[in-house]
């Protein structure tokens, strides 16, 4: 993992970094073969990060006007806001071995390296529509009959009885999200404590008193059950839904429980997040290994032109075998953003920087640096869900 | 496990349930023995929940002047708000075969069944003050030379050189929390831009900008730290912090790594929240095998005395074997808190429910109902640190 680091080492004494003018510059032209700085006129200039990585990592000597400078002046004087966290993901990536760059020194183009996964569709037809007996107090429903026990059987709204255990009770339990969904599709909905109908729109200011943003969780959810996927609560997983694939049952013909294979988790475009939080929920999907998918509903196109999510750092990956990529031989793979573990990131954020990912065909990579200076990365995956607008991304927990 | 249900069901023919003005009672005095209700002349009087239970699980008639109640309308008669959440873990506890009841059915004493974790405690001293420089726009800190270096190896602040590998690199970084607490201790704190120095309560202002609570969670960790246990970022686990008993170093002798057995989390008494992150916190340390520490930093007194958080069951467990507790013979060994997925929890009533099943001698058990009717339990168990002001609580995600 080191080896390049090593061979490096044995040139130490030539490989001096002169200091003048705030230009950062080094005439050992080895540097510029593995990839730090930029040649120009027989010498490499070096960008800060680069300055304190060959300094601190590499121990290469730093001169101005003759001195030496130790480590603790060297970062004094070229810090600027970000320059930590963008210090480390740098640090962490060159030490594996993987090259890494700022985007300013490449030219950009769709490099066509970001596969798109393609999911199902499916349609399906909800034909008997009954009542539903809303309790707005707990934002839940319940019915009653055969036919509620058919809307479970055939389409797996709510549960029947007990979770995993059908026979115990006779009614049908409705969550939030399910019985705003049949109101929006003609069921009728009592509100019990008046014992009166109640719209879908009042149905929904109901709900939002106690789930925020349930509109965006609505949009999210119609659009993935309107093309025959199952969604239920992902409360056990941390995320919002989990995610069953179109034609699922409740129970397979074999009488078996069927486990889903994905959680969707709804990061509205308005709400901010501290980086712990979202780490959380994709830490818990790998835990169970579940996919994590991530929607980000609402965005507009206005909002892709005004939010220009700075990037940080163009990526190159390993090949097959124990190969990496190289800057003057191959395309890079990744867009990489550096966030500290206490910043905040916002949905529209995100969704402008996987846009632009998308945009260039490379992949995301959200580095999360800790306060150890362990780097955490989340990569995303496109998917192509028929028809939606919305866009979705798997994010999978990556180790580089 | 469904023994004691089988038994009813032969006497299903007898066993009728008669409403007469809003009291629930039965002549079948074998529900008493099954300790469901309240017997009183020759009756069986019945709580709605019991109703709704042993109506729609048990089966049982129901009668309302010589007419058959369907479910449905025994539900729609009885329903009040929180009856839905109460009835469902009502309902899981007695289909595990399990006792439950409603608190003002028993005479509540100290039933000393609230067994107290004793942890350690150590001193420790701070001789060297070395100079700290603060870079405030990302709340971490850096420090240089051999004394840095020993406050890493002998204290375990901050990361010299890289997470895991101590060599590769030459300064010291330290987290926020770290920085506060060594500049409350009397370090010389020098703030980078500026480059003059910065006092404690500037450094709490700073980094309050990006860390909510900050105060709270540093109240918390000076409480630990001053105790000799060593606390790093929980950020993998999603929680504030790993912890490390006392005179843990970062490489132990044999070079080998060690491994933290309790997360902590802070829960400050002005925040709610909802039950969903709250349960994803817990769950991660589950995954991991790690202990789950709750600090709810704060309460005072007045706290206790105002904020009275309803209780909503007393519960019996199981003995060894496959014995139960017997409402008739054994003390309960919990009180029960029941809560809905989407319900929001403040650090206050937490602290409050915790305190009143200290003063009961039993344990809390958090009993949330997902959207499916699922129970997922969560147990309390206090912990006595040594001379600390502030209450702590292990929870364990718990199977009855």
């Amino acid at each position: 993992m080191y080896a390049e680091g090593n061979r490096m080492k044995s040139q130490k004494e030539e490989a001096k970094i002169f200091i003048k003018n705030d230009l950062i510059f080094s005439t050992n032209l080895e540097l510029s073969q593995s990839f730090f700085g930029e040649k120009k006129n027989n010498k490499v200039y070096l960008h800060p990060i680069e300055l304190f990585y060959l300094s601190n990592i590499r121990n290469l000597k730093v001169l101005e006007k003759n001195e030496e400078l130790p480590l603790q002046q060297i970062f004094k004087r070229f810090y600027s806001p970000s320059y930590f966290v963008k210090y480390n993901v740098f640090r962490d990536w060159r030490e594996r071995g993987l090259f890494i760059t700022f985007p300013e020194r490449i030219s950009l183009k769709n490099f066509g390296k970001s596969p798109i996964k393609k999911y199902p569709s499916s349609t399906y037809n909800l034909n008997t529509k009954i009542t539903i007996y809303f309790l707005k107090e707990e934002c839940f429903s319940l019915a009653f009959g055969k036919e509620a026990r058919s809307l479970f059987e055939n389409h797996w709204f709510g549960q029947w009885g007990v979770y995993k255990n059908v026979d115990r009770g006779n009614n049908l339990t409705l969550d939030p999200v399910e019985t705003a969904y049949l109101a929006k599709k003609g069921f009728k909905v009592i509100e019990l404590s008046s014992d009166s109908e109640i719209t879908f729109e009042e149905i929904c200011k109901e709900i939002q008193k106690r789930i925020p943003y349930f509109s965006r969780i609505l949009e999210v959810y119609e659009d993935w059950r309107d093309r025959g996927f199952i969604l239920k609560t992902g409360f056990k997983f941390g995320t919002h839904f989990r995610v069953y694939f179109p034609n699922a049952r409740p129970v397979s013909s074999k009488k078996e429980w069927v486990h889903s294979k994905h959680v969707l988790h709804v990061f509205p475009k308005e709400v901010s997040m501290p980086m712990s939080e979202w780490s959380r929920a994709i830490r818990v999907a790998h835990s169970v290994r579940k996919t994590f998918i991530m929607a980000i509903p609402g965005m507009k196109e206005e909002d892709y032109l005004k939010e220009k999510t700075p990037i940080d750092f163009v990526a190159w990956h390993r090949k097959s075998g124990s190969q990496v990529e190289r800057p003057d031989q191959d395309d890079p793979s990744f867009l990489v953003l550096s966030l500290n573990e206490d910043e905040n990131l916002s949905g529209k954020m995100l969704a402008s920087a996987l846009d632009r990912a998308d945009e260039l065909g490379l992949r995301l990579l959200i580095a999360i640096n800790d306060r150890e200076t362990s780097i955490t990365y989340y990569l995303a995956n496109r998917i192509d869900l028929p028809d939606s607008e919305h866009k979705y991304y798997e994010i999978e927990w990556f180790t580089p």
